[in-house]
Formats: structure tokens, sequence, C-alpha cells
């Protein structure tokens, strides 16, 4: 039975610099592939963490290099332009992938907003550094002169560290909506999106944010009506006491079972709690809803109900 | 009567940096939106001159900054990057002024690879200059390490010197079809599109090469049987005897003038002459195609037929 899969790829599956992705993105097709060999509909969100930090720095550096012309580039412009960096590659390695194997579907990038709430108490405590380390002067300049957060890193320097607020709402949600059913393969939400806030109304604005992309996988994957959530990691099964002598590798969870989990501490924060966060989510969203997490090489295996951990509602 | 119209939008809409960028996109867009509102189908393709420049710039201060760790970033990923750049800020232009004027049509921007021939005779005269000037030291590089081809430029130093060859077909043309057809404005071909080749078959590799928009833009136009390829650039009428005291401007054109025109060394090179000879493509493709070259400002004029130049095939 045709299932809609909304799958949130890290960024181990894309590599750290140009060659890397290139590499990586072949290796990702060939999973994302088999997916779409038996039939279902596939939509990729995505993580950008070391392609945004390189466009960053580059931006950076043009300033550095001549200050008089350039000014620094916000942080969504940044991740706009990952998502074409990114999305390039990945739509390409999907493509071949598919005609190599004789499946003649389309394959799209859509540049993706993703709405955020300017009241999200993530404001009030930035906590994601990005970009590279920088020194006490240039810190303070843009502390000063551009309002920049920046905290300082022991011995290394300082970063600039944003907020990572919750997804509201996709912007784009109907383009995406309409490629999946005319067929195509999209690739959505890269870095999370773009994050934006709405003002006046229904004008956007860019928010200097960067969205946890299983979060906004969820949120893509909630909006698209998906059957699945597939969230791609490290690890085959999710564990509990992960790492110690009675490592229990988990086949299934419950929402509850995986709240207690999270309330007594078993995931590593920014790590597999966040993942755990949106598959909870995800499935207490909707009737049927399902989310599951693996590794990368078995997501046919574990779509077809053979390995990783499945998070579901009772109800 | 509804027409689908292809609009190719030129680098003077869309302003030289950052903040020029987010002014140009609001008015570029109300003239968009005028034509939106009398129901026609638009698509926009655009060109990204100092965008791709500005990137590529940025790219190359990178890879100074940090030479062991970075290598240059192929010219096709830097267009890749430029379409998600400037897209973020047009579709959202559109965007807000279609809501503001009470319009509810989605607005896409679409990473698109254009395919070019790898036997086109520019590749054997790369003759497009891009991003800043070079030492001759770093200009040797490149033509050592990456061969690249270079010029020099008198006394400013020297440019690293690309192919600008023919569109030959619109990769995504499938997607932008879908989205055209869901009632979506769509934002294609940036910069002329990543260009591609086709090799083993199917797969796609990046080409070092810059494809002209006016070009792009008619390849799109006859892909997607358009009825109006729109060129909107810096004045309001094609002339004759252009600049001087016997200039006379043209309110319509068939092909046979345009290119006795042509002949005639009427136009200039790497300015209107590759708009006029893009309008011809056009206007012969097909039954009824007409193109029209007119200032931004007055689009929805030129397509009601009360100014601009008409060129259409007599047949």
């Amino acid at each position: 039975m045709k299932q809609r899969i909304v799958i949130a790829l890290g960024g181990n599956a894309l590599g750290k610099n140009l060659p890397e992705q290139m590499a990586a993105v072949k290796k990702t097709a060939k999973a994302i592939v088999d997916l779409i060999q038996e039939g279902d509909e596939v939509v990729i969100a995505h993580g950008n963490g070391p392609q945004v930090g390189m466009i960053q720095n580059a931006m950076a550096e043009l300033v550095r290099s001549d200050p008089d012309r350039y000014i620094p580039c916000p942080l969504s412009v940044c991740v706009a332009m990952s998502q074409g960096y990114i999305g390039y590659d990945l739509q390409n390695a999907i493509r071949e992938e598919m005609l190599d194997r004789g499946i003649d579907l389309g394959v799209a990038t859509v540049l993706t907003q993703v709405e955020v709430d300017p009241d999200d108490p993530a404001f009030q405590h930035p906590t994601k550094p990005i970009g590279s380390f920088l020194t006490k002067e240039e810190a303070d300049q843009l502390v000063r002169e551009r309002d920049y957060e920046v905290i300082e890193d022991a011995g290394r320097g300082y970063r600039r560290v944003v907020a990572s607020p919750m997804p509201v709402s996709i912007i784009e949600i109907g383009t995406i909506r309409s490629l999946v059913e005319t067929d195509h393969i999209v690739v959505a939400c890269g870095g999370g999106g773009i994050p934006v806030f709405r003002t006046e109304g229904h004008h956007l604005k860019g928010a200097a944010a960067v969205i946890d992309k299983d979060f906004a996988a969820e949120c893509l994957a909630e909006q698209l009506d998906a059957d699945r959530l597939l969230i791609l990691t490290a690890v085959e099964k999710v564990a509990i006491h992960f790492g110690k002598e009675d490592q229990k590798d988990l086949s299934e969870m419950s929402c509850e079972e995986a709240e207690q989990y999270l309330a007594d501490g078993e995931f590593a924060p920014g790590s597999m709690q966040p993942k755990i966060e949106a598959a909870v989510r995800f499935a207490r969203s909707g009737r049927g809803r399902k989310a599951l997490i693996t590794l990368l090489e078995r997501a046919a295996e574990g779509i077809a109900g053979k390995t990783g951990t499945v998070i579901y509602d009772r109800e």
C-alpha cells in the first residue's frame, strides 16, 4: 500500500564540504530510491549545519575583504543559499539513481520558508552557535553594530549564537503538496527551512534563527498528511541506557514510554532527544501516523517493519 | 483571454547587493503582479550577474582565508546558491504584492538546471568575465591547478572567463509545468539556469559556463508552450539608429526585419543583440507566438498592446 513518507535527513548524510557532499549524496540517494521503488511518495527535509556554516564563513570573509562594499549577510539569506547548494546535488543524485533503475518521476527542490513565532521562548535564550570563531574585537563590533548575541568558547574565541525556535507552519506547503500530487519527489525545508516571522498580517521577514530539521520535518509531515515520519540518523535503533553495559535497543516505543524515557534523561540533548520529541509529536498528530528512527542504510527495511524503532500512539 | 507569459528579467530589476535587492524586488513585483492581475499565467526567469559575482567572490575569499580546508567552488554550485538567494527575495516580494491585492496564488522558486552542449562552439572561446580581479600569481595558479581560462584586463588585473553556450533544454521543465498548471507563479532558470552537460545518457554534470538569461527564458518559453516571451530591459521600445539623430523607435518588427537589422549591426552585442535574437527565435518557434521587449514599468501595458516592441513571425 502506497505510503506518504517525510524523511528527515541528518547532516552526516550530506558530507561536510563540496567533495564530501558529492560522494555522500550518492549513497543517500540509493537509500531514498529504495523507498521510492516500493511506490511510496517521498519528501525529503534535510539539515545544513556544515553547509550553512561554510556559506556564513564565506560571506563573512567577503565583508572582511572589503568592508566598505559589503554588509554582513542575514542568516536567512545564507539558509536560502544553502538550500540551493544542497538541493542541487541531492536532487541530481536522486534523479540519477531513479533513472538508473528505470524510474521516471520528477524530482524538485522547493525553496522553503518556515514560520516561527517571535514570542517563542527560544528567542530569549539563543543557544545555537553558528559560523566560525571570532576575535574579541570582531565579536564586540557585531554586538554593537548588528545586535548579534555572542558566547565565549573556552580558549577558542567567540562565536555568534542564534535561537532555535519551533516551526509553526510551512509557507510553501501548497507548492510541496502540488508537486507530491503530480508524482514528484520533493526536497524541501532544507536546513530546517528559511526561518521567517509573519508581520503585518501576511508579510514575511527573515528571522535570525535556525530551525531544528527534525522538528521542521515533523511540521512538514503533519501539514502534508504524511503516513510516516522517517528520521534517519547514526544508529539502527534507539536505545535506553545508551553506551552502558545494560544498553537496550528498542524496536518500538509508545508515546507514553518515550515521554517517560525523555523525563528520565535517557536521550542526549541536541542529538537523540529532539528526534524523539519530534517523533512523539508526529505520532500524536493524527490517526495511524507513526514515526520511525533508523539508519540511512536501513530506511527501506525499516519502513517494511524489519528494523529501526517505531514510535506510535496507543490511541 | 488568458495568456501564458515567460518573463526574462534583467539584473537591473534585482539590484547589485543585499539592500538594493530588497528594494528592487518590490518594484519588480508590482510590475509582475500587474500581469498576474490580468489573469495571465506568469513564469519568471532572471539574470544573476552581480549576485553570482558576489557569491563567487565570497567563496574565493573563503579559500584565501583557509586554503588547506576549502577548495574553489564550481561555478554551477555558485549559480545554484544564487537561485536560492534571489528566489527567496523575489518570490516573497511577489507573494506580498499578490496578497496586498487579494490574489491568492502560490509562488514557488524551482531550482533549475539547463542543459548545454559540450560541443557548443562557445566552449572554444570563453568570453564572459566572472568574479573579481586576480593578481598574476593567483591567475597563474588557477590556470595551472584548475584549468581556468583567464584574460588580462588592461591595468586592472586578471579575470576568469567562461563560455556562454546556448541552452538546449530545461531539465526541470516537468516540474515548472506542473506548478503552472496548479496555479503557481514560478521563478525558474535563475541566472540562466545551472548549466549542465548530459553524460552517460541521463547523468548530469555541472558546466563551467554562464547561460544568457534571455536565451534561457526563450528556451523555457518554447518548452512551456508559452504565448508570449516578455523581455524586460532598460528601454521602452527597441530603436534603430540608437542614440543618433535619426533614432527610430519601433512598435513592431517582423522576424525578417529584425534579422536585417541584426545583420546591419543595429543592436549592441551583449546587450540588445541577444534580446533580439532570443525574440526572433521564439516568434519563429510556433504559431501565434510573439515576443515583446519593453521597460519593466510598462510590462502590463506592453502585453495589452499599448507600448513596447513586438517581434512577430509573418507566417
